[in-house]
């Protein structure tokens, strides 16, 4: 398919952008050439669209089913069992639901771990939207448990080819607290056999680091360290609580590290110490961890909630700025997945969003990008593009509807059981 | 004018509402009565409006005009010097921009303190909004300024019978350290003959409140006790520095409290201690403060901001809920101006919304007020009544593109300059 969007603000200057082959094929001031469809961009701006670095996505599910709780009363009282019930067909349906939700705020791409790994990928497919998927592995120190969950992961690396190209395959070892050290080692092996990403939590929580400690002897990161766990393919959502010696050897094997503001917030997790490890050279990413805990999947408050955090917490409001925040939800988060994508360029995949520049929110447009990030909400995006093709156009994205149907009849069932 | 609000969502059961002279007459299972407008609630939910307790609304003009700054540079050398040029048309415009995005993001009162008051009450008066209004009194210590300010305040206040009902003459002293003694004293004795209340800065930063003990010996709240200033006209906002005898102060003399969350936390000016404030037995209100240092004026996102920053910041995530921090921009703003809003129920002011329930950021609808505080954003509000009076209906505020085209011209002129 080839796109041809013509007269859109690019950096305050209107530009034509040709699309060809999911790619970003030219930026000129003027192009004639002839294409599938022409989008007309005036009074439109074309930005990146965001990678939202961590989520769990068919949690929309369980949206404001429970709020205002501590982590462990949340999760043991209220998540885990309404998660019981779960089937495949409702995580098919929160993840379509939750991928409208990402295409009208302006998501193309998305790191994922769930359960149902199958289900959370058919919808990503039947979305046109694009994932790094994981299963989540916990076997809280059982055998059996981490056998079975071993021969899963295998089982759909083994089918992987059949959702190409929208997913990418990922191991996803949920915490260092909730799997084996032999489950551990497996994955370490298996990910360094077959060149996959590890998707992991780390040191979310105060108490959680200081079990850790407390149990081995070492913190979470040294731990990780030791068993030569590791390295640029390692994706550590949350990172909160580390020490400076923990951030240079994160630094040392050029670890992806994922922020997720909302949620530690929501859930008072702790609080990202972006500027160290920015200081210290490692690429970091946003996210707007899953629907339960935050309570949208919408990278727009993220980025908002992002810069204020840390602003707040420094006492310094220079601080993550609108630009360094839009940044880390475009570029930064797209680094850790080694995507093309990120920045409005040729050669670049074409991963782009129109803004309407008309929306009230984004008036007067002094500076776009902190329009964007202190301003905006998701009305403002008009056209969304993934990989060169167009998954929503004037706000309207194709199927929303049924998707609301099925998904309502799939989290009525789940609330009578 | 009367409307009649059939089948609407209240508390999960559907209701029909009557409204008649601005006022809800009725709440029943069904109600039939001869109305001018017949409003079809099927599929929407009907929540209180907000009340958007400290804003300076012209300063839209200046939304992302500077940001990620420290306050003095971006007062002394971005804000003040553009606010120069500033005419009554600029104010008169930037004013009605702000209260359509106030109307479609769901407040029908505020309460604002900025330049040319007639300006902004012109706005407002033609928005169909409601506020408190208030000139800033700045004197900066100058005799001369001072007694120009109190005359002008003198001739604003007599003529306040103009622009009734919309707008309520408020007393707008700025900050203690932008006044002198005599103007302060002047405020409070003026406020006192005519039953006004008094809108003020009130230890927003560190910084102000050391330099107010260094040459008082003071704290700025025992000052004001001193002054006899203290009492329930007093609308105090920021109140981010107060120690624990201050707030037993303001808890005596029963002052109104506003806090300012993205506002404080963008400018890194300190953190509302809203749990000694709400133990005190205080009034405490909810505000965006402008849209300059936030940036825009909605309080779908500052419930949020409000909820996640007491828990991160307490490190306790049952800290104000989202049903305190909806009550805190609904009943509790209003208690701080008298206002009979903030409820649905009979007899209470027809200041009311109705939101989509099918708007994506809604569903699943497992709690309508936890959606609405950590989910929703404006799109999600569907109709918004003031007073009994329609001024958004199919989330379409009339006369928008005019006021974008004139607020433009005036942006594009200041910018000039």
């Amino acid at each position: 398919m080839s796109i041809l969007i013509k007269n859109v603000f690019m950096d305050s200057v209107r530009k034509d952008i040709l699309i060809r082959d999911g790619v970003i094929s030219s930026i000129e001031d003027e192009i004639s050439f002839e294409t599938d469809r022409v989008l007309n961009g005036s009074g439109k701006a074309v930005v990146p669209s965001f990678v939202n670095a961590h989520t769990h996505s068919a949690m929309t599910l369980f949206r404001s089913y429970a709020d205002d709780m501590h982590l462990n009363d949340w999760l043991e009282n209220k998540i885990w069992p309404i998660e019981a019930n779960l089937t495949e067909e409702d995580v098919y349906w929160g993840t379509r639901l939750a991928c409208i939700e990402m295409i009208k705020s302006g998501t193309t791409h998305f790191n994922d771990m769930y359960w149902y790994y199958n289900g959370t990928a058919r919808a990503v497919v039947d979305s046109g939207l694009y994932a790094h998927l994981s299963s989540a592995f916990i076997d809280l120190g059982d055998e059996a448990t981490s056998n079975k969950q071993i021969a899963e992961q295998v089982d759909i690396f083994q089918q992987k080819e059949k959702y190409l190209p929208n997913i990418t395959f990922t191991l996803g070892v949920h915490s260092l607290y909730t799997v084996s050290e032999s489950g551990l080692l497996w994955a370490r092996d298996f990910a360094k056999e077959h060149s996959l990403k590890i998707h992991m939590h780390l040191s979310e929580t105060k108490k959680e680091v200081g079990e850790w400690i407390k149990s081995t002897g070492l913190r979470p990161v040294e731990y990780l360290a030791s068993k030569n766990m590791l390295g640029p393919h390692l994706i550590a959502a949350h990172v909160n609580w580390v020490s400076d010696e923990e951030i240079q050897l994160l630094a040392d094997h050029d670890v992806g590290v994922v922020h997720c503001p909302t949620s530690n917030m929501k859930l008072a997790s702790g609080v990202f110490p972006f500027q160290r490890l920015k200081d210290a050279g490692l690429r970091i990413g946003l996210a707007t961890d899953g629907a339960a805990s935050n309570n949208n999947v919408d990278m727009l408050d993220e980025m908002k909630i992002a810069a204020l955090l840390q602003k707040s917490f420094t006492g310094d409001p220079t601080k993550l700025s609108a630009e360094e925040v839009f940044y880390m939800g475009t570029e930064g988060s797209a680094s850790l997945f080694d995507l093309n994508m990120g920045r409005i360029e040729v050669g670049k995949s074409a991963d782009m969003l129109l803004v309407d520049l008309g929306n009230i929110h984004l008036i007067p447009n002094h500076h776009l990008i902190a329009n964007l990030v202190y301003s905006a909400h998701s009305g403002c995006i008009d056209t969304t593009i993934a990989r060169g093709k167009i998954l929503m156009e004037n706000g309207v994205v194709e199927g929303e509807e049924e998707v609301i149907e099925q998904f309502s009849q799939c989290v009525e069932r789940l609330i009578k059981n």
